[in-house]
């Protein structure tokens, strides 16, 4: 067993750093910016793809697959669109490399440059929407509802696992409707998915709202996402979801015939969440010992470490053992009996620990004589010995509590770091000390945003989307204001 | 309705490529090369995907994702690796895009050139093994067991929809052993995966063989495929596994420590099936009426088209279908009751005929009376009228008879398009009629193999693994061969 993680006090940064690394999660490869997603990390994102795919499905999302790249001039065709992702752009312009002449190697081959550039896709709207041109003529062709699970590409200078990659996995929908309300519609439909999948799946309560202009998606009339926060008061946008109103139809010329037999532009939507909800959820939960998995995310929810000290021992526990693993697969219940002799007891306890497993049994000699088992709880550290007769239905249960647990916790973690200020102030002492999301009163101009930023490092989150009605007076400016707006320091 | 398919005896090729785009399997994007993969085919794609995913995770093998940018230094590590992929590669040299000073839009910015190109994986050999590199110290690291879902990109200048794009989708899996003995038992093993999955999901009977020198994949020591037989007597390679020595290990310096204590080369394999699976499917099994799907892998099974003049009559048809639909659902069947107006029932059916659905069953006033249905089955245009007491039943066991008799065909037409032969004049008159495998004596040289590429476009696709000794000379030079070699034209 390598040396304690760093504590979450001592240095939160260097805490989730190494503890991704450590629980295998994910490294950084050779390619700068580039991650790897280990094993372990993989299946954890198998496990959200899966729960997203299915809710997906479920609203009448189908899946498909667009290019790679995006020719340039695409990209170009909507201004905002452009002006949002010109500055972190892979380029491609050649197709080929050959060996050089003077003995240098392989070189890119001159003779092989594109005659005009492709993008990495840093997301997909242009492409789509230029393919969506050809299947869209009448009303009846409308809502069309795509989802697509790719990589993408932005080339961020500073980067970090999960959080902030260079190429990170994501899955992307792209809807068009007939209106603009049944675009609405379904943009806060998704984002109620997404909602859904944070606290079901993830355990993580979050935020619903709506950007302001200045963090509007680039080419977007309107921006809703979910925000969570982390366990050092800053703020973690989880998902997004927007309205593209009439943006992409009219940039790729995408009509169609209404009932009535008139030409209308189609209105667009286009949401997405990405391997950062990895980061999210190990900066949530997590503690000083290691990973804390919520167990429908967990991939192994039950480990069963037996106590031996020979061969005929083990096999005695192996026996008593056997049914119950067979009964929790049954369940739908993942668990694995670690009987491998080369590590102690101890060692694989704090190395499911670091990995987050939920619940441990340990059984020994003298349990078996007892009928009894040791059930450790990873989320709370407590132990409690309970009859192994009933063990499967008692586990069942378990995980569901534990499950329920997580999110109280965070749930609590995040009402206690909210906090509702009154002056400008007041507003830099809450930043400065605990943190977290700070409602207040804003004027609602972009001006104000950006001197708050740049002040205090804060942006605004979002405008909470069941955000009560309160008249005020904007905390830096003194302005009027009609309600409170979530402001928080984030990733 | 369009106009009827092109015929495949008319032409082949024209009916592929119509048959792709008709029954909205895939479409030519704007970016040269790379394709769209519409909803249609896209979930085809995804149950081959869960198929091959299962059966990945049962032989011991879990997920994980590497960086889609390989530095050019790594792919030049491995010499024959590197001259088998610079000739098709998409290469990133800027990160980034700006505002031209002279008005002509977005350019790319030369300040922004990357000192090391980098390449869009054509392949992660490269990447993979930099990476176990850090991963494999001791022979307790072995075997590791990798696989990734990922997209490639070879810079092919002929493409084809599914056949051959310059981006795919695929998945490749990378392990790593401790013996040569153990790597070629791998090698073998996803293989036969292989093979079992063309043959038990795809309907597709295949050879399993080992590639001649000419055909390895660049890097490997030995190259095992499947190989497939398409209607028109062309064979398609449908999946390979490499056994790659400790070629990569070496290049990437991947050591182990042994159970003595002594440093050693890992020696490791590689595997892949891709997108390409759909082209061997649609061609090996389609007629001229459209796709013919095995029903293992038919997003929809079984359509119910109710025959009805008006809405009450629709309304007892349907409360008479709800139970069954119910009831095909619980057992895992997908079925699809298409009570929409806007189309004829006759349109339905050929539709539902293009797009390959194995069973359907229409159902009008007079069945509801008899208590009976009609029952039409895609593979060979029978149609039956049954009791619809039992229905459930009967269509169960009627996809699992389907699934049978598409193997049974494709199995019968490639025996009757395997032909021995004993002489050139005999080889090149089979291969310009009937076409198919046709095996014959080899002489062991590339030199042979390279002549008869050249005068017929014949190669050998493969040596199979099971083939009996039978002494013989060779069709081309005369020289002595211990065994025949199955010679083809190929996609």
């Amino acid at each position: 067993m390598s040396k304690a993680l760093p504590s979450r006090s001592e240095n939160y940064s260097e805490w989730y750093n190494e503890l991704v690394k450590r629980a295998d999660l994910a490294e950084n490869s050779a390619v700068r910016g580039c991650m790897v997603i280990k094993p372990y990390g993989y299946s954890i994102w198998e496990k959200m793809q899966r729960a997203l795919d299915d809710m997906f499905k479920e609203t009448g999302h189908s899946n498909a697959y667009f290019p790679l790249f995006i020719p340039k001039s695409y990209l170009s065709k909507e201004a905002a669109h452009v002006e949002g992702f010109a500055k972190e752009c892979a380029v491609v312009t050649h197709y080929r490399l050959k060996q050089d002449e003077n003995g240098k190697g392989i070189v890119v081959d001159p003779a092989a440059k594109l005659e005009e550039e492709l993008i990495v896709r840093p997301t997909s709207e242009t492409v789509i929407w230029s393919t969506y041109k050809n299947w869209i003529q009448s009303y009846r062709d409308l809502p069309l509802l795509i989802n697509q699970w790719a990589n993408v590409v932005r080339w961020e200078m500073r980067t970090r696992l999960f959080l902030r990659t260079a190429e990170f996995l994501w899955q992307e929908g792209h809807t068009a409707h007939a209106t603009a309300g049944e675009a609405i519609a379904e943009t806060k439909q998704m984002l109620e998915v997404y909602a859904t999948f944070a606290e079901e799946w993830m355990a993580l309560p979050v935020l619903r709202g709506v950007k302001t202009p200045n963090e509007r998606f680039a080419g977007a009339i309107d921006t809703y996402c979910i925000e969570a926060l982390m366990q050092d008061g800053k703020a973690l946008q989880a998902g997004t979801s927007h309205f593209l109103g009439q943006n992409f139809a009219k940039a790729f010329d995408v009509k169609f015939q209404d009932r009535d037999g008139k030409l209308e532009h189609v209105w667009g939507t286009s949401w997405g969440v990405s391997t950062r909800l990895m980061g999210a959820l190990i900066m949530a939960h997590s503690d000083d010992s290691g990973l804390v998995l919520p167990p429908k995310l967990a991939p192994i929810q039950v480990v069963i470490v037996p106590i031996f000290k020979n061969e005929e021992q083990l096999e005695q526990l192996r026996a008593r053992v056997s049914d119950i693993v067979k009964e929790l697969k049954k369940r739908g219940i993942s668990v694995k009996f670690d009987d491998s002799d080369a590590n102690k007891p101890g060692w694989k306890f704090a190395e499911y620990e670091l990995r987050g497993v939920p619940v441990r049994l340990a059984l020994g000699m003298r349990d078996l004589e007892n009928g009894t088992v040791e059930v450790a709880r990873r989320d709370t550290k407590t132990k409690e010995t309970v009859p192994l007769e009933g063990i499967v239905e008692h586990l069942s249960t378990l995980l569901d509590d534990i499950q329920q647990a997580i999110y109280d916790k965070a749930f609590a973690f995040r009402e206690a770091n909210t906090t509702p200020v009154n002056s400008y102030e007041e507003f830099k002492e809450v930043l400065d000390g605990k943190g977290g999301f700070v409602l207040a009163h804003w004027d609602g101009t972009s001006e104000t945003e950006d001197k708050i930023k740049e002040e205090t490092k804060a942006t605004i989150r979002c405008v909470p989307l069941n955000a009560p009605e309160e008249p005020g007076t904007c905390v830096y400016s003194g302005a009027p204001s009609a309600r409170r707006v979530v402001f928080a320091r984030s990733y």
